[in-house]
């Protein structure tokens, strides 16, 4: 990969960057593509968003970001227009320019996350499924997991109210869903999902109690680094099939590159 | 060269950055230094500078920029302290972040043009010197090649008044430096420099008249691209010695990778 003048610029915006994988992933496809565009890290503060952001869009030659932590909600109001899912959700992680001017988000965490579980083999139509974690990404998963025929759905966030505000927001997307929120007791469950940063910081606890996972039990992490939290290690000890949070991140990139008009990510 | 997370940014702020030949002169020089920084072009229009600036501070992984055309005045106001040269000509073509917070500006077109100049084999100390265009770049060159012990300078541009006023200048500067302004008359010069953009686009009249240089003046030209002007292949049919463009660039390169922190550009 050659940059000059005329290569495009594509960024993800976050803080911190330096754990994420989104360069060297969408690099490579630009290489493999033939492609003279170049993704670059922005390290951009929480409460820094709205000068940066205003300062990013004069750069005539960035043609999308994706956006991820601390800014996947606080990017909203700045934005122009929206694909349905960042609609739903109120989150957004991948922003687009527009033809006509102004910028369009779309929020592909959830898809991504479905993408990578049923490449892994695990099917969600017809599944029941425990998912603690109802925060931004949380949210983008559940409505995936809904939006993708899950028969049953159980939710649980430390924070009261979370969990019980996403189940009314699934009930009124999908009428025919059984959802419920309460303890994240895994019986009973064909999947189990931890949507929390839970297993991101060394020393951090369990999201939930892995005493009694047992297989055919599937057990997946949104966390992408470290690969194995603590987590997946317990998953794994007791015989369990897991997905790492690295699967729901390449299907992430993988739908968010296809939405920035990258194609053949796929080779 | 793998861009991470973790690599660092540099980059040319200008418009228009389809030419600009930084970006790889210094991604050269980081992979031939092994340093984990990518250099990039933003393309920001003339009248969106200030936003994009608030904009492009906030980016925590940006450690350092060169300014280039349209914005070189423009900058100015907006950073919050200088080198020497640039309090001189109140011009910047580099700008780099300040361990204290804030960003620093300076000038290195003129010093850059020099170091070009010689590194091609024409000392300017004791040289007469004429110099046609007087704009940001001509008012660099002439205050390095002065600061360089030019016997005699001789300055011109259609704009009026614009060499007249450089004139005063440099003899504020430079007490002992003989400055003339008038008609670009290259006979008796021993280097003929043209620091206007003519040349720059195909059909551009050379920036003056080349009917009458001989061998051994030396004529210099600012113009990085196309390499071969009108003015240097006028220059060499004539016998002369040339220095495009492209010296002045690399001389500039050199110094402001030197003052970005990046040590060893020279190899």
């Amino acid at each position: 990969m050659t940059i000059t003048g005329r290569t495009r610029l594509m960024a993800i915006l976050g803080d911190p960057v330096a754990p994420l994988r989104s360069p060297a992933l969408f690099n490579e496809a630009f290489a493999r593509l033939g492609r003279d565009t170049v993704f670059v890290a922005f390290e951009v503060p929480a409460g820094e968003l709205p000068a940066a952001w205003a300062g990013l869009t004069r750069l005539r030659n960035l043609d999308g970001l994706v956006v991820t932590m601390p800014h996947k909600e606080a990017v909203v109001p700045l934005l122009d227009a929206f694909g349905p899912v960042a609609r739903r959700t109120g989150t957004v992680n991948t922003v687009r320019r527009r033809p006509e001017g102004g910028w369009e988000g779309e929020m592909f965490d959830g898809e991504g996350f479905r993408d990578g579980l049923e490449r892994a083999g695990h099917p969600v139509r017809g599944a029941a499924i425990l998912q603690v974690g109802c925060g931004a990404a949380g949210r983008a998963i559940a409505h995936a997991l809904a939006g993708a025929g899950a028969a049953r759905l159980r939710l649980h966030d430390a924070a009261p109210g979370r969990a019980a505000a996403l189940a009314r927001a699934l009930t009124d997307a999908h009428p025919g869903l059984a959802v419920a929120e309460g303890a994240p007791d895994t019986a009973g469950q064909d999947i189990v999902v931890n949507a929390t940063p839970l297993g991101l910081r060394e020393g951090d606890p369990l999201p939930f109690d892995a005493a009694r996972l047992r297989p055919p039990q599937v057990v997946a992490d949104v966390i992408p680094n470290p690969e194995v939290t603590p987590l997946i290690a317990a998953a794994r000890a007791a015989g369990c099939a897991t997905v790492t949070g690295r699967s729901m991140h390449e299907g992430q990139a993988r739908l968010a590159a296809a939405w920035l008009g990258i194609a053949g990510w796929d080779g």
